[in-house]
């Protein structure tokens, strides 16, 4: 098995993503990898790699596609970028993976416009998973690839996220939910209410309709909803506990017997911290397009990284993409 | 001055309702109230109530629209419901407010149509305060009233905050921001697009967008959005707020070290539920009918609702549905 990485991408690149690419070929000793970036950067950070150097095929991709152009004109324009080469390799199977920690977009674009949807798929969805410290947690799908959508992109959603769940975290039968502001069939807006009847429908387990305030309540293991809401709830879950963990901190400071007992309590904390991280689950697929290609999260350490590329592995393992092309055919849309 | 009370609203009804408005009365000796509800639960209650009984009238509205029926069809049967007996008595200046922890499709359907919109406004909409630890708390509106919008709907969204923020909680010139999903101009979908523009050539502050991870770190006095994105904020703060606190709990109490720390540390979360508790701040103004109308939370206990009529004063002692009726007419609309 053979991934594609992008070196360059991400806060902590290349040393972050090199590192955690040398992680992954040490835990997994069938894969061999296509490390991509400025050579210049890359190679020096492979000394102490002479155990697994044999499996990596350097690629020199000089271009960056940052996070402050425009996606589509990067991925039209920047060919010597490791994106655009990347989903490329993809396409023509040199490859049987794609993991970046780069630009969002620039993945969404690539994975869109050079390697392609699966045909009778309408949109390609981002899903990263969101931690709730009780099971593995709810992949939730869009999370911001999709700002408008149709009833009939978000009934693909579920079907593209059930089979992940199902195939990829071994799930039996992952209960799809809708996220809405009303547990009953008949709330929400006209997207929702839309999308309600052709769920019901669909030959995976829907279970209705999730509320905001249950969706960090493991009352699903597939939250489905448009990019703009996912995008709203991925950001403001960090906003949240960010905010609350800094109240907790300012209030623990603010008398000696709470300092004290602060410090006492510091394990908790720590594996509080822990439970909440969602850089642990490595990255979101990229589901809907014809290849296995995972999103790290931008601020991926080298451990985060070694993760998406184990998640790439198990999309590859279980044909994800080919088990969704299979799946949409059956599927009684709108 | 005059309020209308549902005494039979809440999760707590008639006898937190009943001693917050006895609460309020005391700290307010112009405060005069109609208490509306099932007269045989009520008066019980007001037997301690000697020093305020003068100021208290009573209305038996033996009706009461639940959470369970359509909130339209609720208003128009249900002619003796406290909501619809206290909107149709603000409408005829019979009382100069309208407080109510009932059903909150009952009060905004009852707003709507029976009480009326300001000539002018497309929606009227209900923003409650989204407590930050910090200030005074950002207002979010629209919360759930409208769920499909359209532009202009947030462009007055924008200025009925605006107005209130100002002139009830003293703030001079509050920050209107948009809720999406990037600060760019050009991000979100097409619904906040096309608002962006509009936003900026309106007479109040607009400070841009506000990103969901900025939403409880006092990025903005008020922060804009449809219904059901608000919706989404709202009942999801709640959701990771509660999920968080319980992984606390769980860890803390995984080891004898830190549930010793937690013991000590006790004080500070008491201050941290306080710090992140929105029943403190009253309740939500619907803004944008005419008449000043506050929607007490549903589990308000007799202090809540107490505040929940301190903020219906502040509203008829700035005359803010005047003031936004006047706002109205200035607005370059799409």
């Amino acid at each position: 098995m053979r991934i594609f990485v992008d070196a360059m991408g991400g806060d902590n690149a290349p040393k972050a993503i090199v590192d955690g690419t040398l992680e992954a070929l040490r835990n997994h000793s069938q894969l061999s990898v296509v490390l991509a970036g400025d050579l210049s950067q890359v190679e020096p950070l492979l000394k102490d790699a002479a155990d697994v150097r044999d499996r990596i095929e350097l690629v020199d991709a000089p271009e960056v596609i940052t996070n402050d152009e425009s996606p589509v004109m990067g991925v039209r324009t920047k060919k010597k970028s490791a994106t655009v080469i990347g989903m490329l390799q993809l396409r023509e199977h040199q490859v049987d993976g794609f993991v970046s920690a780069g630009s969002t977009g620039a993945v969404l674009a690539g994975g869109m416009f050079r390697l392609g949807r699966i045909p009778g798929i309408e949109r390609p969805a981002l899903a990263p998973v969101l931690p709730n410290g009780i099971n593995q947690g709810s992949l939730l799908i869009d999370c911001g690839a999709n700002v408008d959508c149709k009833p009939d992109y978000l009934l693909q959603f579920g079907l593209m996220g059930s089979i992940y769940m199902r195939d990829c975290m071994n799930i039996a039968e992952p209960r799809v939910g809708l996220i809405n502001i009303g547990v009953e069939s008949d709330k929400g807006n006209a997207l929702v209410k839309e999308t309600y009847p052709l769920m019901e429908k669909a030959p995976y387990h829907f279970v209705g309709n999730v509320e905001a305030r249950e969706i960090t309540n493991n009352a699903a293991d597939v939250l489905v909803c448009d990019g703009f809401s996912g995008n709203l709830v991925l950001k403001f879950m960090e906003g949240v506990a960010g905010s609350l963990m800094g109240i907790i901190k300012k209030e623990i400071m603010a008398d000696t017997r709470s300092k004290i007992g602060a410090l006492l309590a510091k394990p908790a904390f720590r594996r509080v911290k822990h439970a909440m991280d969602y850089t642990e689950v490595g990255g979101a697929p990229l589901l809907g397009v014809q290849g296995a290609v995972v999103k790290a999260h931008g601020s991926s350490n080298a451990h985060a990284f070694a993760c998406a590329i184990r998640q790439c592995i198990r999309i590859i393992d279980a044909d994800v993409p080919g088990t969704i092309a299979r799946g949409v055919d059956g599927l009684v849309q709108s």
